[in-house]
């Protein structure tokens, strides 16, 4: 028999928790494991809602197990570290993304993609190598092995941090490795949500000349001149999206809804990369010319490796790229999903964990 | 009104044509322009039958121009050059593949990409600069802007050099560039008809490891004994494919019937590669997570440019890959074409023209 989530680790934890597929969240009490020789402890202080904690909390992908925690955008302050921890000491601020373990041993492992690991241990709602089921960040504390800990640099306020470390590097590792990011380039970005317009900062701090394509018109004053977008195309808008056709080196595309993918490939010069970072439920299709007809290609993406979230986040605190996040306390975490579900939020909400969680017995 | 085929032209030419959706061939008279000071002259001796042609006779793609003399794949011997000519001289064996004309202007044909120059003119039932429509190699001589001439080396033969300036060039160019050519690396090809069996001799030349995927379990044998693949997996067989499941670093996929992608991208490692050089006419579909783990993607070539399609036939002279071909005379092209149609062809059709095509008054 599965052992309890509150007696089956020595230390006792608190979070939030979805009992089931209505998905809606409510206080939980269940335990973490002893500090290991490798391991971090700390304080968490905030965690971002992410779309995904949506999907999982309501089971919409079907790998949930509850009760589930969710948070995988976590930002806090180490208070215990193992004997063989070596970077990270206690009162450091530290963030933990959406993956807590991997095999180390495989090739994506060796090439610091732990990400793409086929043994990687996602940050909740994933079996632990001890047979335990991981517990995300919305919770007073976390237990982590140091491999999966990002140092915050000082210059970064730690719940505008928390964003980064998913919806963050998510954007960020992409434009990397598809050659985003020199300047002088034009990409586009479609959709502004979390994703979306971290893209766009993103972008700027590269040096590269961003176009935002979004269903919504209402949404260009604000692309344009709070989040420093170049120019906005309404999608629907057939002039419009005519005007920018084979004008883009890529495209980072963070819509998970269903949309067609043939008008964002003439957008595309030749030799063009149009990069999904959304993930649409059911199949999406193209037309074959349009790939073959300019050597255009379509590529896929998914968060990033250990080494690669601490270049971002060093990267942003540099730049002074950081989300634009809404604060909200941890019994307001409700009300936030269903806004969310309605991209009723600019951009991302953060739950204040360190001043509002408080266990109740 | 536009002027007939047989006298808007100085010089008197012979070529096969079909007049209708039928896509029957039948002897038709035309005419040729006089060899310019850039232009090459020669006389055709051979010319492969490529799948578009077929498709091009019975205008299955809606651009064709009736009377449409097919073939893009030709070899032949220069009788006449003009006097700005300056790397060709009269007797060189020569050969013409999809191309005959682009702007010379665009950033595509700076960087010798003259195949995706959006002005590119094709070898056939395309208007040339003149505003006259183009006609193939199904015809007794051609007269070519030298860009668009191939020097075709001695230790090659004419007619199995021929549909290296379509198919060879189609699998190399895309080989090349999305890097499938490194020792040592395994490739996959899908489809095993005119492209697929070039794409398996390329890739042994490349020292690469490569297995053929196909739907068709009698063609294992001469896949691996008489082209050389490494290995040979029945697509429809579930358990043939699992166990080659994430070990291609590539693939290409010649095949343009439609087809489902997803078992494909399964087959490919982390970074793998799927690039499309076949192309169905409806759209394909695939899962966006199926690309999304494990950073894959999927892409698109279309043949190569007239560097490229120079330095393939060099390096093909050098290794000693051609194509395996049927020749045959001009009067079987109706038949060929309809074996083209049931793949009843290992693997390529190659028209004799210099001692079949006899113009009839």
């Amino acid at each position: 028999m599965a052992s309890k989530p509150e007696t089956e680790h020595p230390k006792q934890a608190f979070g939030w928790a979805a009992r089931d597929t209505s998905g809606v969240l409510s206080p939980f009490k269940f335990s973490r494991r002893e500090t290991g020789e490798k391991d971090v402890a700390f304080k968490v202080l905030f965690c971002g809602i992410c779309h995904s904690d949506l999907h999982m909390a309501k089971n919409e992908w079907g790998s949930t197990t509850y009760p589930v925690v969710p948070g995988h955008e976590v930002a806090g302050e180490v208070t215990e570290v193992g004997s063989k921890v070596k970077n990270i000491k206690v009162g450091d601020r530290v963030g933990v993304g959406c993956m807590v373990g991997s095999c180390h041993s495989c090739q994506s492992c060796g090439e610091d993609l732990e990400n793409y690991c086929s043994k990687m241990i996602q940050t909740y709602s994933s079996k632990n190598v001890d047979g335990t089921i991981t517990y995300g960040g919305y919770s007073d504390t976390m237990v982590v092995d140091e491999h999966f800990i990002v140092r915050i640099p000082d210059a970064l306020s730690l719940d505008a941090a928390a964003p980064l470390l998913c919806a963050g590097i998510t954007v960020y590792s992409p434009m990397k490795h598809f050659g985003f990011d020199k300047p002088g380039l034009h990409i586009g970005v479609v959709g502004l949500g979390g994703l979306g317009h971290m893209a766009v900062k993103f972008a700027k701090a590269f040096g590269v000349k961003v176009t935002v394509v979004s269903t919504s018109p209402n949404k260009k004053k604000e692309a344009i001149e709070r989040l420093g977008a170049d120019s906005f195309v309404v999608s629907r808008e057939q002039d419009q999206m005519k005007a920018v056709m084979g004008t883009f080196d890529g495209i980072i595309d963070t819509v998970s809804a269903l949309h067609p993918l043939m008008p964002l490939l003439g957008l595309l010069k030749n030799n063009g990369k149009l990069v999904m970072v959304g993930a649409p439920e059911k199949p999406l299709e193209f037309p074959v010319f349009s790939l073959i007809v300019g050597r255009k290609t379509i590529g896929g993406s998914m968060i990033g490796g250990m080494k690669e979230t601490q270049e971002m986040i060093d990267f942003a605190a540099k730049h002074g790229v950081k989300p634009d996040i809404e604060v909200v306390p941890v019994d307001y975490v409700n009300t936030a999903m269903e806004r969310l579900v309605k991209a009723d939020v600019k951009y991302r909400f953060v739950i204040d964990i360190g001043n509002t969680m408080k266990a109740s017995s």
